[in-house]
């Protein structure tokens, strides 16, 4: 058994994200998983570095998987691209370690979300922003992104109500973006519970509005409830950066 | 009378271009005017600096309209983005002297053509790269490029073969920009012909792969014929950066 590593890129727009449920879906992992089945001869199983959202999108995803056999890397990477659709790519793809797990081995996962914020909206990029053009307090916003950083319960933060794994995750740096027309929060950390990063996003953009205050965010998290924090931004303005090994 | 000048952004995926001949088509001009009709009360020509071709794209197309009244520019411009749908944008909007006109007097338009040269797709940038991976002589390329720079007739250059008026221009300048994934061609003159730019950059392509030889450009210029140049260039790696005025 040889064990292979990838990086892939998607726009997210059209698939129901990185898996499904439903076998009947359209995902990220199901189109890599079709064209390996049938390249290998035998099905292959893609295992994602963690599930995307449906309509979020990736510049970094990292998953592996196993084959019978040794094959050429290149013959590969470009077999996969000339039959992926057109919204999705793989970066690499190199041969690991047969222990190799892109998802029990993550390290540190890091996300992007864009607000695009000018009343012009920028044509070429309107798939991957969230547009949100009324005014916003910065200041406030990084305050409240300092609460979040560290390692604590995110309950508040995550959308499956009946989580039975701890909860607990450690979010190194929330970092803000600023240009003319938007502000780019990039957030860092060791893992991120479901649609964590959209409802952090979401409670930032309360706070900006002045619906909730930074002070807030203790309490918040202390609540251990969704319900407490802020609504869930959408996916389309969410992309995955990058997903790092030791 | 008041005269407008708009810069306009847009997508030209969906598009007949800026101007069609059928008055049912979807075009950018169209969608301005329908707007502007409807906001002003009566029907409003939208002049633009030039028609961009199906499918090709503008960061800085630029354009005016005559309003029998005086308006707050700053709400027209709001109110156009609002009902434009969302791959044209007006960046902005301001009066100008009655006598401006934006085809008659644009002074320099610069054009760019990105081919995409990576065999690793970029997914984000798909719909506005010509993706050509095999192997390109950028030295020929630009040694054509410089032969095609100057004051010339670029009749071999013009797909429309019923030409009346002058075919004379002058090219200022075309630069390269060079990525690991991309050759950008970067075109600057005082007017392009039907096509002229993709022509160009379809006869480049050629002199890259081989087909041609730099020293075949003169030849071209001289014989006045279309047949002589090379392909054009599809019109999704095309937009139109900018148009200047003095």
């Amino acid at each position: 058994m040889s064990n292979y590593k990838i990086v892939i890129s998607y726009d997210g727009t059209r698939y129901k994200g990185w898996q499904s449920q439903k076998s009947t879906d359209a995902t990220i992992q199901g189109k890599l998983q079709d064209i390996l089945k049938k390249t290998a001869g035998y099905p292959v199983e893609v295992i994602g570095s963690g599930r995307t959202d449906a309509g979020v999108h990736a510049k970094g995803q990292a998953a592996n998987f196993h084959l019978k056999e040794q094959i050429d890397e290149r013959k590969l990477l470009e077999t996969l691209n000339h039959y992926l659709p057109e919204d999705i790519a793989v970066l690499s793809l190199e041969e690991v370690e047969e222990r190799f797990h892109s998802r029990f081995q993550a390290k540190e996962k890091t996300y992007m979300y864009r607000l695009h914020t000018s009343k012009i909206p920028d044509v070429f990029e309107r798939k991957y922003v969230y547009t949100y053009t009324e005014p916003l307090h910065l200041e406030n916003m990084k305050r409240a992104a300092a609460y979040m950083t560290g390692t604590m319960d995110f309950t508040s933060f995550c959308a499956n109500k009946h989580m039975k794994k701890s909860a607990v995750r450690s979010v190194y740096a929330i970092d803000f973006q600023v240009t003319e027309k938007e502000i780019d929060i990039i957030y860092q950390g060791n893992g991120f519970l479901q649609n964590m990063v959209r409802i952090m996003t979401g409670t930032l953009l309360e706070v900006g509005m002045g619906k909730k205050k930074p002070e807030d965010i203790p309490m918040i998290l202390a609540a251990k409830n969704r319900e407490a924090a802020g609504f869930t931004a959408p996916a389309q303005g969410l992309v995955l950066l990058e997903v790092k090994y030791d």
